[in-house]
């Protein structure tokens, strides 16, 4: 590489703009575990799934040989409103640190929704309009993912329900906004428009509600009402299949310009960040045509790969979601009230953690404080505010390129900036006075949401 | 042009980025009035600027002569972070109206300080620094000046002292803490750190700030501190000036396609972001090389070009600033609470008055519900939160391609989508709730405001 010849920005022309998803599980020789029913232990079938989910999307997510997906005409059709994005020389980061390393990012946050999430969010519905479906429910934490399943079910003209955790939905008022401006109904977790939500509104009056409710309400929508499934914005495999968009894109820039990288970087919460980014590369490892040092970069209040187990657990904390082997601290651990909101999630996507497990990639976890000290850094040296959940990945990246300081080394380091911080100020603020603080959970914590982990027959 | 062949997207390639500014004076026959010291009646000189303005500035500023000034390196080094910014063929807001017309705007918002500003910003810190000032002050409103001048101070190492008008500062909390990351020190106007600050908090206890408040204490400090000047972001010659890179790029694009636009459309406020955008296609016009239907889209609620009277006034509602000729609705006017706080000025350009006085473009008045209207149109088909200045462009936009539909006429228009919505989302929250109303000033307020305009010895 000529690093004098490389553009500040890169940006893929039109036509050299990927047109497949790439299946990394095809280059996986041992899969992920499958989704199990939770009443019988036995793996889900697409008949057990057909009910809540799209059935297109069912079939992606079990499908573990297909290597390459087309991606529909009419989803490139709306990539080409914020796709492709730039992959950026950080050149002002590298000036600040004083580092010989060479420094890139993909930028995924010049979108409305702010972060990576409409990549899937418009897969998902596009095929739930091209199923003859009337609308989809979903529930959102942050709110990135809601802002983006809103944009993508108004674009295809369907119905588009949000069930919205209710602290969320009360503090972070411009997101609920954004979500209404797209059409989409927006419904405080829990709620009284579900059995689920009225049996928690009667057993904890005055809660404000959880992500496992949130689901376990979209989920009994979905499932009641007649034209609707329920769609995810993490975790399961045909997310990470449609996010690969961005690791493509990035190989393809990456290519262009002749760079190699040493180290990839994403931050990690459900997975669909550093799957999406890192899987095209992670395929190259698995086909033994590279190598890389890949590190998730994941929050230490919610510790999954660091200091959680590789083992069946509920998706939600409500139990009433499939059993996913994975990375897990529990589905009845509670995360401490750290910013990133994305990365609250005890587990983990099963593909991720099967090639955790098998030692392709290394994960790092990191306390609030220090990732807002480096999203600070990142914003001074390349004028991007960035979300709290990318600022980990940035963590990462800034101590991968100190060490290069050190040893004089000039590692090329790529990582994955997901998302924008505009709709997170509220933290930003806490950091600025000085008022932010880092809660780790012990270790009696984890064992003891760890010995909550369900007991599935024959799977022990 | 053959539509097939353009992008979606035009990004310049960085060898094709404009390296000059264009001073729109330098083809002005007759050029606009000078600036006159309030005081004696008589034109400011680059002496009486000097103490309060940078000097470099200050030059630019009397300038009607130079057509190009030179961009500094290090201010195309900063651009780079952001631009070029794309001009973007809106395929999906043409669907979407059904018309036959060929909309492209040039898009200005993908930073973080989410507008234009940032032009203009890097510019005047980047003077500053080079002329070895400690820092400088300024005032904002709606708050993108502010966050802009806070990036580009930080950038080049100087202080900045922001006097952010109270009940925006209040209200706004997300902006001040941006301006707070970039490191700058923000003061709610009044505020007791300056003598006018205290006499006004004296005589109006409990008051929540107007930006003629705040502009009279950002400027008392910078006169009043040793290596401090104070420095604005719209309605000044020089700021029109860095501006036109928008202009000059959208040119480029343009012919690089040989797109030929017939109308051009930007917002007014203060004019920096038509002035910048429009007046290298003005040129164009007086030098009688080509011939545009021009459009300034202004507020219905502060309408300076449509209601107003093209004559001397005071730049700011306290009456301490240089006098201006220029459309104006009288400095004592106090516009209606609207949401686009960057139009809410009750004067403008001097240069784009003088145009507009020519009849070289046209202007139009919006009521803010017809805006967010056309917001929410162009945010569903193209993926993009417009902020509620840009949107008064939008709507006229949209009207434009409503009549083609009418006519059948294939007309292209170009407007300039000056910045995001993130952070106005408050307005976008009443406009979904329906509590949005209009407020138009009666003839009586606008001819009472009017009637208060200076007396000027021997220029009425």
């Amino acid at each position: 590489m000529d690093i004098t010849k490389i553009p500040y920005k890169i940006y893929l022309e039109e036509n050299e703009v990927p047109t497949k998803w790439y299946n990394v599980r095809a280059d996986m020789k041992v899969k992920p575990a499958p989704l199990l029913n939770p009443g019988t232990g036995q793996p889900l079938t697409i008949e057990d799934m057909n009910p809540i989910f799209c059935e297109e999307l069912n079939k992606q997510e079990l499908d573990n040989d297909t290597r390459w997906f087309d991606i529909p005409e009419e989803v490139q059709n709306f990539y080409r409103m914020f796709r492709p994005s730039p992959l950026v020389h950080a050149e002002f980061l590298e000036k600040a640190l004083d580092t010989p390393a060479k420094i890139f990012y993909k930028f995924e946050g010049n979108n409305t929704s702010g972060s990576h999430k409409l990549n899937s969010a418009v897969a998902q519905a596009y095929y739930a309009k091209a199923q003859g479906l009337k609308g989809v429910t979903t529930e959102t934490g942050a709110g990135q993912w809601g802002t983006a399943l809103s944009m993508a079910t108004q674009f295809f003209g369907i119905d588009c329900k949000v069930y919205m955790v209710k602290c969320s939905y009360e503090q972070k008022p411009f997101r609920r906004e954004v979500i209404r401006t797209y059409g989409a109904e927006i419904i405080p977790s829990p709620s009284m428009t579900t059995e689920v939500g009225k049996k928690i509104n009667a057993e904890h009056p005055g809660t404000t509600g959880s992500l496992g409710c949130a689901i376990s309400e979209a989920v009994e929508v979905a499932v009641k009402s007649e034209g609707y499934r329920y769609v995810l914005g993490s975790v399961l495999n045909q997310v990470l299949l449609h996010q690969t968009i961005i690791g493509l894109e990035a190989q393809a820039a990456l290519k262009k310009y002749n760079i190699k990288p040493d180290i990839l970087i994403g931050c990690t919460g459900g997975g669909s960040n550093l799957g999406g980014f890192a899987s095209p590369f992670i395929g190259e490892m698995l086909r033994g045509e590279a190598n890389y040092k890949i590190i998730g970069a994941e929050p230490a209040s919610c510790p999954s790969f660091t200091r959680g187990k590789y083992a069946y657990d509920f998706c939600d904390t409500g139990m009433i979601c499939p059993l996913a082997k994975m990375y897990t601290v529990g589905s009845q651990f509670i995360p401490s009230a750290n910013h990133a909101g994305g990365l609250r999630f005890h587990g983990m996507s099963p593909i991720l953690s099967e090639l955790y497990h098998q030692g392709v990639f290394e994960a790092r976890a990191y306390e609030q404080t220090q990732v807002f000290e480096a999203a600070e850094i990142f914003a001074k040296a390349e004028g991007i505010l960035p979300a709290p959940e990318s600022s980990h990945a940035i963590r990462a990246a800034i101590d991968e390129a100190l060490k290069c300081k050190e040893t004089g080394e000039e590692k090329v380091i790529v990582f994955n900036l997901s998302g924008t911080g505009y709709f997170d100020l509220y933290a930003y603020s806490q950091f600025n006075d000085g008022t932010m603080t880092d809660v780790i959970p012990s270790d009696s914590v984890i064992e003891e949401a760890l010995s909550k982990l369900p007991k599935v027959p024959g799977m022990e």
